[in-house]
């Protein structure tokens, strides 16, 4: 494959759909969370509030099919099974972080902007 | 609202429903096609290969909602409606084209990750 064909504009591309793997909000908390080293499932799900069991099985085996994430199994009586970025997986952490940043630092004026917004589709309504 | 008790990793803040907004592919591609300047509906659904018009509009309209992209019709014959990134959508402008060159960068290794993973998938079975 030739990194000159990839065009996520196309809809063929099959980057479109990596898009969706990387934009996910899951995806961008999962990483954030494996930023610190290796975490066991219930640690993931505790930082992760709210994420079902299911989604997180999901997306962490969706992640590991990926590349981005590894999983180590050890062979211990409880066998004890982490999680971890890949050296590829390490790369998101900066694009994913910046979008955690800007989601911080910019909700306040979004709100205000919704508000305002709303206010107006009221008055023409 | 203080910054400071902004964070994405609690179920209830509203910063994890906005990163689901600007993680999505299509305003990922859609802030992307209004990188150059103000476009037309008709430009951008163009640009963003397979949107479909309900999509689009869609998505214009939650971007303008957050204050992200500004509407402006122009009073002409036919009317002319263009729409631009306002000065914090253009903020949008780096985090996401880095994810959209990430995806780029990575396509052929985590295609390489999806094939070994089901050859080992498939073997396990």
């Amino acid at each position: 494959m030739t990194q000159f064909a990839l065009d996520p504009y196309n809809r063929n591309c099959p980057t479109r759909r990596l898009l969706d793997r990387i934009g996910d909000r899951w995806t961008v908390l999962i990483v954030g969370a494996l930023g610190d080293g290796p975490r066991r499932f219930g640690e993931i799900s505790r930082r992760v509030d709210g994420v079902s069991q299911k989604m997180l099985t999901q997306t962490l085996r969706g992640l590991e099919r990926d590349g981005l994430v590894r999983r180590t199994v050890y062979a211990e009586m409880p066998p004890r099974v982490e999680y971890a970025l890949t050296p590829v997986g390490e790369t998101l952490q900066e694009p994913l972080r910046a979008l955690e940043d800007w989601a911080r630092e910019h909700m306040g004026g979004v709100q205000d902007a919704r508000e305002s917004y709303d206010v107006l589709a009221g008055s023409a309504a």
